[in-house]
């Protein structure tokens, strides 16, 4: 048994492996794989219909908010989002946190200007932008709820006086949110949702078909949400593994039992850290994500012996992402804390043997 | 048993699900699924690379020629082509030969103009045209391969004086075909590739970066190009099964064992649509499809009876696309003749019962 602490894709309930494993041999006993079954077929759009609506009460998605299944990642979103509501001669507010921030900045540029409020750069992206005010003429205020890279979170929503829109790809279901504060959330799957290969969109209805530019259909939310996302042929298997999962969140007790685990997981890390000598975290406390818990060495001759004798012990995917160094522990929804129980053992081991 | 004779998502072989299903709980000895491990892991690297390898092997794709591993399908790929292709003011000229062909002519003309040089439409696509003239001003000339919907094929490559782009969706990897004659291929995977939720992108490098156009990076074939198919996080499992199911192909003898067994399969099930005097096809003998025969009944009060039998002997997915009605039996490289047999069994029998 491996502990997955991996950043996305990442781990997902062992059930949800199960059933989607035994799926892929006799879907809902068609006789047929689900690989193989029509995304037309009234079993597959069963599934869409179950997916979409797990995903409405559990974040309490408010009617005149459509919800999408679509393709390409946050990536692809960057793009889609200001040519869906940014106007054309239009400008458009960012907050930058760190990568994928900076990479959503860079993207929207093709389609208007580009405001940005404030950014964590000068402080290597360790401490989320508090100073700062959105400006009142612009079509929408971005920000990125999660930093998987440096390990920081945006807890509180910020109060805007124009459409919020969040790139959400990595603490999804995993706290609670208002989604009715929002106009646009966006989020890649390969994290609290399902596998790679999904992309979800939370859209107010009410925003689209604004800007003045003729946008390709396929980029469309407007055609995807027409189409019930069935524009084109969807990730079938990537959908019907979400939806096991987010069966695996309902049965558990949903967002708000989810939460709790998600706050004793990361709290028991963190204390760790801060009691550990070998061990320090670069993040501003106030800030520290909950799901992507970055950690480093204050000697950094001895991580990689660290690394050793995690993985000795079957803790996987420790290894902090290539741009910053050190380590990340990601605590995803199906991390059980009985891994975090072991990384800390593991952590105090390490320490004994360097008394 | 079920013979599954579904237009996409579709059958792959019984062996690919066995092993697809597998990994889903163990992926390659690592003690994790392949639904949680990182796209940039190693073990997933080199997925990739043999999945690349097995379409450049397969195809025979020239060095100067990327292949990209992609999302969104082919629509998304109607607008990515002249995104990519049609300069700033430029044209590009269409072949219009069913409902795909129509819509990729109608999202480039987002991009650019478009000269429709022939349509089947007025004979209802059961027709391919070939009296026309490609334009040698335009950016290039766009055709669609094979028409699922109509079940019509064009097998011979069109001499085109300007570079050729063709979605090949659901005829790639079942015939031979010399991919230097062409710009650029593209095809969403489920069909004889792999599970939904992946494109293929076969592009050659020299026509790039000519447009003058800025194009978003997520829709730059550069950027998929430099990123090695890791711009965004890719879809996985969709790249994974479709490397078990090349190597599958491969080691059934490749693309020319397997058009051998493509056309054995249509020519045994187009004979018995001519002789059985109750069946009838639709399209142009000279351009039926290989992938997807489509017939009628004589009498179509008698469709739905047929139907019910075809169910009642595990042949399933036998109805034709919405949008004509009838029948339509797919018969793609992981159908085995020995259901294409059994088709032909129950049509004989129905013939019985209906003298």
């Amino acid at each position: 048994m491996k502990h997955n602490f991996g950043a996305g894709p990442c781990i997902l309930p062992q059930e949800v492996f199960k059933q989607a494993s035994e799926a892929v041999i006799n879907f809902n006993d068609t006789g047929l794989s689900i690989l193989e079954i029509s995304h037309r077929s009234k079993e597959f759009e069963a599934v869409v219909a179950e997916t979409e609506s797990l995903i409405r009460d559990l974040l309490s998605v408010p009617q005149n908010y459509s919800i999408l299944l679509l393709q390409g990642g946050a990536r692809q979103q960057f793009a889609m989002a200001p040519m869906n509501l940014l106007k054309e001669g239009g400008k458009s507010a960012y907050l930058d946190t760190g990568s994928w921030a900076s990479y959503a900045i860079k993207e929207a540029k093709n389609f208007g200007s580009v405001e940005v409020v404030a950014s964590g750069k000068e402080n290597n992206y360790t401490i989320i932008p508090k100073d700062y005010t959105i400006p009142t003429d612009v079509d929408y205020f971005h920000y990125t709820s999660n930093n998987t890279i440096f390990g920081t979170e945006l807890f509180d929503i910020p109060n805007s006086p124009v459409p919020l829109v969040c790139d959400m790809s990595s603490d999804i279901m995993s706290r609670k949110i208002d989604v009715s504060k929002f106009g646009l959330i966006y989020a890649g799957a390969q994290k609290n949702i399902g596998p790679a290969g999904l992309t979800i969109v939370i859209v107010n209805n009410d925003l689209l078909g604004k800007t003045g530019r003729t946008i390709p259909s396929v980029f469309d939310y407007q055609s995807h949400i027409n189409a019930k996302s069935m524009f084109n042929t969807p990730p079938v298997f990537s959908i019907y593994v979400a939806m096991l999962n987010l069966r695996w969140l309902r049965l558990k007790g949903g967002i708000e039992e989810i939460e709790r685990e998600n706050i004793v997981k990361s709290r028991t890390l963190y204390e760790e850290i801060d009691r550990n000598p070998l061990f320090r975290g670069p993040s501003a406390v106030e800030d520290r994500s909950r799901m992507n818990v970055t950690f480093v060495m204050e000697n950094p001759e001895l991580e990689s012996e660290f690394l050793a004798l995690a993985q000795k012990r079957d803790l996987v995917a420790l290894k902090g992402h290539r741009s910053v160094g050190g380590f990340r522990a990601s605590l995803y929804n199906a991390l059980p804390i009985s891994s975090v129980h072991l990384l800390v053992d593991v952590m105090q081991e390490f320490e004994e043997n360097h008394k």
